[in-house]
């Protein structure tokens, strides 16, 4: 499987492409940060973040999407901004069939760490030892990327195994109540 | 001038287009509210209020589109959710050459009601006055795209006013500057 991780934003926008192989093997395919600048246009600013993204999902065909989930923070104005960037791109996938999941900062970090709190210099350096990459990634967007791709593909089989398991449960008790609504009609006749 | 206003929502997505006459006149073209079920997919509704977005463009063909810029709410999720919504349709516009403005809640206010604290009943009622709708308009959503079209109308001529008369200004400073070289040079001549 192989995951387009992207972190969000409008002066920097992280993008990795990891592919998962058997177990918790995983390997980089690209990883790179978009840029627009601060004096561009939103509108313009966004719609290079979402050439950009397009760009990558025809280049690495990637099968599933996983961008961070922007909660609020110091900066109002940066957290929208941000938000807007993850919208464009989630946009994008859906526009192709891709199917886009949401992450928070503290799930990437659990994930790729151990930790939820981890700092940033740890998920990086988490990374680069998953991904056996010894040059420098540059801005932490970088590693945020891919972080967030190798979250996905670490915790999408379990998300589904979830689901899965909570439709069977369902199932099984509208079975349950069928059964005993036919008991209680049987002992009724009685 | 026609403008397409957008108050950004991904449960309610309020459009509105509207057509400026001379002076203050305005005319509404079409109004409605958008709405993407909760259940959903992130992604898929922001395709969905994407897909409306380029309908209504295609259809009233706007000069221009006027979107709600976006602060911290009460609840940081809706925020957020509004943000990408607004993200979605200012990419569309951007695709189609449109200029796309944002603009805040109290500069639509104040520029439809003449107050920058008006509730959403005086936005309301101010703005079926001015466009002549005797009809319930439903949401708030509705008339508040209306109003961000019309505050784009009436504002946006003095934007581009106030931008042309600084590009002079800083033209005039720069030929000041060049003659005071240039007599300070004559004058060391001397």
């Amino acid at each position: 499987m192989r995951v387009f991780g992207v972190d969000p934003g409008l002066t920097r926008c992280g993008f990795g492409v990891v592919d998962g192989g058997t177990g918790r093997s995983v390997s980089a395919v690209a990883v790179d940060v978009i840029r627009t600048p601060a004096d561009m246009d939103l509108a313009q600013r966004l719609m290079g973040i979402s050439d950009a993204a397009e760009r990558w999902m025809d280049l690495y065909k990637p099968e599933a999407v996983a961008v961070e989930r922007v909660f609020a923070q110091h900066n109002v104005r940066t957290a929208m901004g941000t938000a807007q960037a993850g919208g464009v791109v989630a946009l994008a996938a859906a526009r192709r069939n891709l199917p886009v999941v949401f992450h928070t900062p503290s799930e990437v970090k659990a994930a790729v760490t151990g930790s939820g709190r981890a700092d940033k210099a740890q998920v990086t350096g988490m990374v680069m030892r998953l991904l056996k990459i010894t040059e420098s990634l540059g801005p932490p967007d970088a590693a945020d990327a891919l972080a967030l791709a190798i979250c996905h593909l670490w915790r999408e089989p379990m998300r589904v195994r979830l689901e899965e398991a909570e439709a069977r449960a369902k199932e099984m008790a509208k079975v349950h109540k069928a059964r005993l609504a036919a008991a209680a009609k049987q002992a009724g006749r009685r």
